[in-house]
């Protein structure tokens, strides 16, 4: 269902290669790694049993706020906007308080009705500064003190057990969903983080599981040799090519652009065990419109950069250009008759080809159609891809100490 | 209203700073290169004109559809971003036909009404492959012949003189504006471009050009030696520093990031006059949400970036933070009682000391508040410093000869 071809060397040995799976193998095994199994885990069950036990229908929920920023909205933001034209998705208006930007948040929440909105309040810590912001904002406008039946009844956590906010959630009975501790944030859609918005959007997630969870054994299986040489050359040569663009050709991966953007840099730009700065700066663009941006840079700049190429061979829509003539445009006539399917990939080929021909690596994935299951495969491709560089670059992939400065800062202007 | 700050080194010698002053006002004064002298041209008062006659209130006129993509969308859906929530802002609809993906296509026309609508079609050349597709199809799809009044009567051309478009819309008896030739796509959201669909949107343009105009002024006034400073630096270091970071603290520059994507990678990434492949990497993030997703690689990853922070003072919403206790998340009140505005701005301050900690070259601008006047002021400064760039490296900062390749492979493709 997804093709992935390497246009450069793999220069991994058999033995790296191997050593690359039994690393990741480990870390599953030891179980010091959680996000591998996250497609077996009995969390579906318990978030349908949710859904059916709450009624949304019957209370006429209409709007799923997600409140969460990072590994906390990216994810479910993605699968959503690969997949909200599909007929699976059901009416539900989801909306994210991600940003503490005061446009943004009234933008939100200025025709919101609260009786119509489910509130899911995201934080993997408990305490993000952003999230517990934007919910002591909506209890005060909409008057659901934490101990009423109001917030009770339009809220549901998502927390690490025995955080602060699982705390809360007890002690307000508020619905608490757990995300292991051996997963990170940006690593954790597949558990309740995305299980739960996702699910009462409408999606088949079950099928989004058995496609993260076919990838995962495949893998593992050591049939992904290809996935490793990846891997191994983008370590092995970051610093040749410090950037990896992600060209992606269809609207729809704007925002799994986004993920990919932190899976990588978060889990990537580390200090090594050398103590040295290592990381590749992930790039997402989207064609073809970035043909008309991004792309003279590519051809033309610093051979800095390795290009994946994502295209969709089936869209599933047949409109065609139709046979229209255009005065003194003549010369675009050749394009008539023929899908937008077929353009948009014809552009994909013609981009590939141009930049191939400038020596620049690249490899191209194919993905046979936009649905649940091939999200999920394409989900666990990019996380497992992440740990394999990680493991080659040799850093912590699954921590994020740069961050934490900042925070120390913040709260010290404040105290102030 | 604008300030900006350096916090690394002043390298450019007086006479460097000088020779870049005068290569810039060279061409102006000798007209070879245009955008410096839009905030001047009469093309305000034939928009406004074209307006006036149209009467588009009366003929019910509720959507925007701007056909155009790369320099022909970004400008005016960045300008858009940034200022729609302000009270100018009238509540037509405004809907970029840019990709060929069609299921994007059907989300824009779906529930469209063509006789409340209004399409610019919008093409430098005149040929652009993405948008004679959809002027095909949006012909088709509602029934308006080119010869027909029902085209005619919805649609405007902007376009060089003398381009097939050009010729197209004179023979149909459909008004059409010009953009100089001297004017790259680009630099052109100042042009008819953005004016149009910005002035229909209900904002004060006259206001935005005004903007543009004072620093323009500023500069070749020879105030403005910071800038100067600025590009010498990026340049002069491009090989230490090939990524350019634009950290932007609202959530209102989503698609400025990608109009400065387009400006810096296109303009920039270039064959230099000795045949070496130059030019920096633009990457464009927002804050606070980035500080969740790109932050880690930016302060434990390589040094290879340099970052500019953007703020803005006044938010012009007072919103804060009410004096709410969530149980067991006591210590997320420091907060409580201060404005969003106040959050995300000290966010952005403590994240710049902690990338100025890792002796991360940053520099600051601070803007009074979004209004069209600071942003015309702003486009102008981004334009001006991306022709610095341009200077100091020794390319074509105008030309993009790097994307002519793939329209060749493509037109190949469907030959045979």
């Amino acid at each position: 269902m997804i093709k992935n071809e390497l246009f450069f060397l793999k220069e991994a040995s058999e033995q790296e290669v191997e050593n690359a799976y039994d690393a990741l193998f480990k870390e599953m095994d030891s179980e010091s790694i959680g996000y591998y199994i996250l497609p077996e885990s009995d969390m579906i069950l318990k978030i349908e049993a949710f859904i059916d036990s709450y009624d949304f229908k019957a209370k006429g929920i209409k709007n799923i706020v997600v409140i969460g920023i990072g590994g906390s909205s990216l994810g479910t933001r993605a699968i959503d906007t690969l997949l909200s034209h599909t007929p699976q998705r059901n009416s539900r208006k989801l909306i994210f308080m991600e940003n503490v930007d005061p446009v943004e948040i009234e933008r939100n929440l200025k025709d919101l009705v609260y009786e119509e909105s489910f509130f899911i309040m995201i934080s993997k810590s408990g305490g993000t500064i952003e999230t517990t912001s934007h919910v002591k904002y909506i209890i005060d406008r909409f008057d659901a003190p934490v101990d009423s039946e109001r917030f009770r009844d339009h809220f549901a956590f998502i927390t690490d057990e025995g955080s602060p906010l699982d705390a809360f959630g007890e002690k307000c009975d508020v619905p608490c969903f757990h995300i292991p501790q051996n997963v990170g944030g940006r690593f954790s859609v597949l558990s309740a983080v995305g299980l739960l918005p996702l699910t009462l959007l409408g999606y088949d997630t079950r099928a989004l599981l058995a496609g993260a969870k076919v990838y995962k054994e495949t893998f593992f299986a050591k049939q992904e040799s290809a996935l490793v040489q990846k891997a191994y050359y983008y370590a092995r040569h970051s610093k040749d090519f410090p950037i990896n663009v992600l060209f992606s050709y269809s609207s729809a991966f704007s925002a799994f652009n986004d993920w990919y953007v932190q899976l990588w840099g978060e889990s990537l730009g580390k200090i090594d065990q050398t103590g040295a700065s290592v990381g590749m700066t992930p790039v997402g663009i989207i064609g073809s419109i970035d043909q008309h941006s991004f792309l003279q840079l590519l051809i033309e700049g610093p051979k800095d950069k390795t290009v994946t190429m994502i295209k969709i061979k089936d869209f599933q829509k047949a409109t065609a250009i139709p046979d229209v003539k255009l005065p003194q445009l003549e010369k675009t006539d050749f394009i008539n008759t023929h899908t937008f399917n077929e353009l948009i990939n014809a552009q994909c080929d013609a981009t590939m080809q141009s930049i191939k021909d400038q020596g620049i690596n690249v490899d191209s994935i194919e993905i046979e159609k936009l649905d649940t299951y091939n999200v999920g495969y394409m989900i666990m491709y990019y996380e497992i891809l992440t740990s394999l560089c990680g493991h080659f670059l040799g850093v912590n992939t699954y921590d994020q100490p740069g961050v934490e400065l900042g925070k120390v800062i913040l709260k010290e202007k404040f105290a102030k």
